[in-house]
């Protein structure tokens, strides 16, 4: 079955839709996602970065949030634009690369959910305690394991991939054959390249 | 018929498709398209930026060439990658905006072609004069009266208009209700905005 990559960062504003829609075209053209969170952080420092791009181009800002409405009305999803912005979602991360596929998808979607559909901050524990809760698990052992050294590492090792697989932003997709997509309106190209052109085994 | 402001800056890569496309598919939803060249360098300077940010950073840039390639081959382009990036489009803006409408629409993408098929740089008198050529009309005196300081301080005033409309890239388009669409892979959406929800009249 063809494999589609979908890096994907919590505080990432268009990865809500992609998290959101992901699966159900995943289905339709018969594509296996994994589901891969890792950490815009680092890689936006890495440009010199210390804050979203779209608080430090405010001109980009306004527009990123009224497509934003934009492009939730046209998947009908609910959208709340959150209080704060980017909101730290370190934990969230840890959470869902602690966590097997399955599981890792119903939190990552719960967890998006909370903070663009409900407003809620995703920085607070207990809010990624909901999320947790929500893909059916119980809240205290996950975050003790995602917590963990070696997980921490983990996520750490995974967002050195993603740099190294040139990713700059998020959501991206990668396809088994190495080919990079960024952005929520790429997700469907993505999809039938992954699909038709890319093979089964990401390289 | 409703109507859609196109603003493209020659140096952009992702305004060479727009610009080849734009009005083939506006026929279809019966779209008039109104040509707005303008200089993204003094938007960018603005925020910072004293080069393209594909070239300020790497992976950005590095995925940018190579979905250039994607799209030119999904729309049945020619493309060639410039051995310059970017290139100063002064004089080829300066050039559109002296013109008429279709005039400007004609030279406009003979520049395009020139720079992202041709491998021509547009910074080169000659190369402007080839697609002046290329419009219908005689070089000398087009390239006269774009340098004339009337219409040097329309297209100063053309792109302080640009960044008053929240602009902070190109392509964008703007229907008539103000609603502002970013980049080529929304000129579909922003032409289906501008025929059904816009209204006639830019305000």
């Amino acid at each position: 079955m063809p494999r589609l990559d979908f890096w994907y960062e919590f505080a990432s504003t268009y990865s809500y839709p992609a998290a959101m829609r992901i699966e159900a075209l995943a289905e339709k053209d018969n594509v296996e996602i994994y589901w891969r969170p890792f950490l815009l952080g680092p890689i936006f420092a890495d440009q010199g970065w210390t804050d979203s791009p779209f608080n430090l181009y405010p001109a980009k800002g306004r527009y990123m949030w009224r497509d934003m409405e934009r492009v939730c009305d046209a998947c009908q999803l609910a959208f709340a634009r959150p209080a704060r912005f980017p909101q730290n979602g370190l934990l969230g991360a840890r959470v869902a690369l602690s966590l097997n596929p399955r599981e890792r998808m119903l939190f990552s979607r719960a967890l998006y959910a909370a903070q663009f559909a409900g407003g809620r901050d995703i920085a607070d524990e207990s809010v990624v305690a909901d999320a947790i809760a929500a893909a059916g698990l119980v809240p205290e052992p996950v975050l003790e394991n995602a917590r963990a050294p070696a997980n921490r590492a983990a996520l750490r090792a995974q967002t050195e991939e993603a740099k190294a697989r040139g990713i700059f932003g998020a959501p991206s997709f990668i396809c088994a054959d190495g080919e990079l997509f960024w952005g929520h309106d790429r997700l469907e190209e993505a999809l039938v390249w992954a699909a038709t052109r890319a093979g089964d085994h990401v390289r």
